[in-house]
């Protein structure tokens, strides 16, 4: 992604304190009292410049998202539309959001063992040689740090426009072990549900007609036995 | 397919009983007494005109392959090519193949519980119509069958050019708890192994450019065990 350099940047960023976070290690553990309550913590990891988590943190008021980037430009562009979602929303008050200044390498350094509910993975690079292939968000090495983060209610839902992101994707969730539900080659193939919230990348390629691939992971015990639950009572219908 | 009717095919169907079965709940359970061996059975089911497993059966001596489909013309074209096939590899005397006519539909009268080790899917009628949807041989209600159906090692290898139908059957795969691997979403992609042996279909996809999908399915608990371990090798690399 290009983003264009701006001096003070910085500087606007230590002062919206009841957004955005640049030091996130202070949280490890402790999420729960930034945002004063219990409510399950979805995070987004690679938010980009914010669309998704925003417009998500906006009508779900009831859950606390966190969107994780490593370029302050974006942190200042998601910061901008998170007050703006806000607005439109007519929840100008809300304080169920973080956008944190993190390399996601280091995830572990930023969460403790069962602090989140859902980890979004949205666009993420396909890192296309086989030497990075140890980068990509879903390498079978990240699925093991979201599994000990995610409790026991977790799941994961990634999305992506790569063919070879989401084949890479599909093997490694089955190679950790992990069940797969709603896995969708065209997400925006006539008559699927339309409950999704598009992020910026996704409303271009849809324009261009590009499929769209995604998938959610059960992860969480809980999770899993409501899944399969659910699956019995289709059945029996 | 387009089948064109010819007088005396049944009558020369029946005088091929080395190669074609008729009447196959006659060796339910019993399989292994007509070949005259222990040798693990592969079956395809839905074999169309049998390019696929004529093939394998004249490179794979050790094991003994059953073809099914439920027409006439169809059995007579496969046992033409499996005739053909077994001269073409020097192996004129190959025993290890049956050519079965029947309905998949009722495939447990057929087979006994743990008397297959390999299920193969290619190009299965993709049934597009959701009041058909569970016609498609990927439906939960045929892998229940086939699970049954399948011993220790057994697996399932689905290959198939249709989208709608591959995103189906992975998620009745995960639905049913079963463990895939090797997923791909374009099988003749540059990179991709080349040990694949194509059906008649697939060629005229691939020289259309069309991608083909293909993954594999652990069923067996042997075969989880085996490859639950050969990951662990490969990560521990």
């Amino acid at each position: 992604m290009r983003l264009r350099g701006r001096r003070g940047t910085r500087e606007e960023l230590e002062q919206r304190t009841d957004l955005v976070v640049l030091d996130p290690k202070a949280y490890k553990g402790r999420w729960h009292e930034r945002f004063g309550n219990n409510n399950p913590i979805h995070v987004e990891l690679g938010m980009g410049k914010g669309q998704f988590i925003t417009q998500l943190s906006a009508q779900n008021p009831d859950i606390n998202y966190i969107g994780i980037d490593m370029f302050d430009q974006l942190l200042h562009r998601a910061s901008d539309k998170a007050i703006k979602a806000r607005i439109e929303h007519g929840r100008p008050e809300l304080n169920n959001l973080a956008i944190v200044l993190f390399n996601i390498e280091y995830l572990e350094d930023v969460f403790a063992d069962n602090e989140l509910e859902r980890v979004y993975l949205n666009f993420s690079d396909p890192w296309p040689k086989k030497r990075h292939h140890r980068r990509r968000l879903t390498h079978p090495n990240f699925l093991r740090k979201y599994m000990r983060m995610l409790n026991s209610n977790g799941d994961i839902h990634f999305k992506t426009d790569s063919e070879e992101l989401f084949e890479f994707s599909l093997n490694s969730f089955s190679d950790v072990g992990l069940r797969m539900r709603n896995i969708t080659l065209s997400l925006h193939r006539e008559g699927n549900p339309s409950f999704n919230v598009m992020t910026e990348y996704e409303g271009k390629f849809v324009e261009q007609g590009k499929p769209i691939y995604r998938c959610e992971v059960v992860v969480g015990a809980d999770a899993l036995a409501k899944h399969v639950e659910a699956l019995k009572t289709e059945t029996s219908k």
